[in-house]
């Protein structure tokens, strides 16, 4: 599996991705999720990806040979970002259209997201349908893959008005609370930090499985849990809670 | 959807489920899914019920029916928990044998515990094809429904040498967490805690929607997770972090 977020504040976008593929869980490989495209004047737009590895990459691969080739749709052509997410779901579609025997599940989702000059930077999760949705200010953050063992920390911290930094970190311990619960999803993590307005990926870290920091936010975070939860009020069984009614059978 | 979840310590048993039962988003009722059987003498057992609501209570009249009529097969008589693990996993089968039609997913899961007299209390969960696996030393719980949201915080918390009151706790944020993320998942809460060759089932709670004392629980975990995180070691991107390589494209 997989686990990629964006998450979308005031000040920009982040977006967070692991990199483990696995067919089975003797066939585990390391494939990058995070696609970055622009070449800094008047667009970038980052891809994540999650969901059958051959789909994933056609499609990649259908999407840069449209560039390269100057096809007439192309994502440096969108004139908007809805369009790109049209077209992503769109080629999508196709190439899961490709295989159908086997039984195999050839689906694949998208978060694409970035900024177009002139625009408001933007994220859009495309579904393996090809259509798609975008974020609200309630839900400021999508996520892709093994999305609900990280979503509770996100639902929790992050608001609009969120630093880029604090969405970072955000996406980072949400990363690594699926991580602690999941096998299938593993680093390197990737993070990418977009400020509003420009147009840079140069904000994109790489973190590998050694990663001292990485080991650090894992134990911070850990025991920063542990803490929390040791100072919650104890329970208070015996006490006139009006509801806590005892039902003696 | 449903959550419930078991917890196995060395002091005992503790269970915690929620009360929210859906068929589609406009139809929402409420029941209970925690089922408490024994006299108190020589055994305690605690059945928590998932899945299709037909196929629960199916199964939960039929296990009742046995004992009422003294069946040869009934969880009064049976020697071991296991036994009467593979006994309910019978009457599920059968249970969802009975009606195939109309693409309705009839599955059902259940989580059996308890303790008879002379034994050690156990914990087993029990799938919709009627097989179960039991708790272990590193997996000292057992989930069922809509597991991932709160899996995390027991994953950090729950050891074999944690009190009752921790597991119950513990148990109650977990909840919490799903609630928060899972719409299909909702009060009453109810809570067991057994304590090991107690056979009793005395310390049972049931909280309400309106219960002051979840909101509290609530409350209280949102404030420390947030402190938690505010407390983080601010992210240090420009540090020299070995490994964060910083990609310039």
């Amino acid at each position: 599996m997989t686990y990629c977020v964006a998450i979308s504040v005031d000040a920009g976008l982040c977006f967070v991705s692991d990199s483990r593929t696995n067919a089975g869980v003797d066939n585990v490989s390391t494939y990058s999720k995070m696609h970055i495209f622009g070449d800094g004047t008047d667009r970038r737009i980052v891809i994540l990806s999650a969901g059958n590895l051959a789909t994933t990459q056609g499609v990649i691969t259908h999407i840069k040979k449209d560039i390269k080739l100057g096809n007439s749709e192309n994502l440096y052509k969108m004139p908007h970002l809805e369009e790109a997410a049209d077209y992503v779901g769109e080629v999508s579609v196709n190439q899961q259209g490709k295989h159908t025997s086997g039984g195999a599940n050839y689906e694949a989702s998208f978060i694409l997201g970035g900024q177009i000059a002139g625009q408001k930077p933007n994220t859009y999760l495309i579904y393996p349908q090809g259509n798609h949705i975008t974020t609200s200010t309630d839900t400021p953050f999508l996520q892709i893959g093994e999305s609900k063992y990280g979503k509770p920390i996100l639902d929790r911290i992050i608001a609009p008005e969120s630093s880029l930094e604090t969405a970072a970190l955000c996406g980072l311990v949400s990363m690594d609370s699926t991580i602690k619960s999941n096998l299938t999803v593993g680093p390197p993590i990737e993070v990418l930090i977009y400020e509003r307005d420009s147009m840079s990926s140069e904000r994109h870290y790489r973190f590998e499985e050694s990663s001292e920091y990485l080991r650090e936010i894992s134990r911070s975070w850990d025991t920063r849990l542990k803490e929390a939860f040791a100072s919650m009020p104890p329970i208070a069984w015996s006490a006139n809670w009006d509801d806590a009614e005892r039902q003696r059978r």
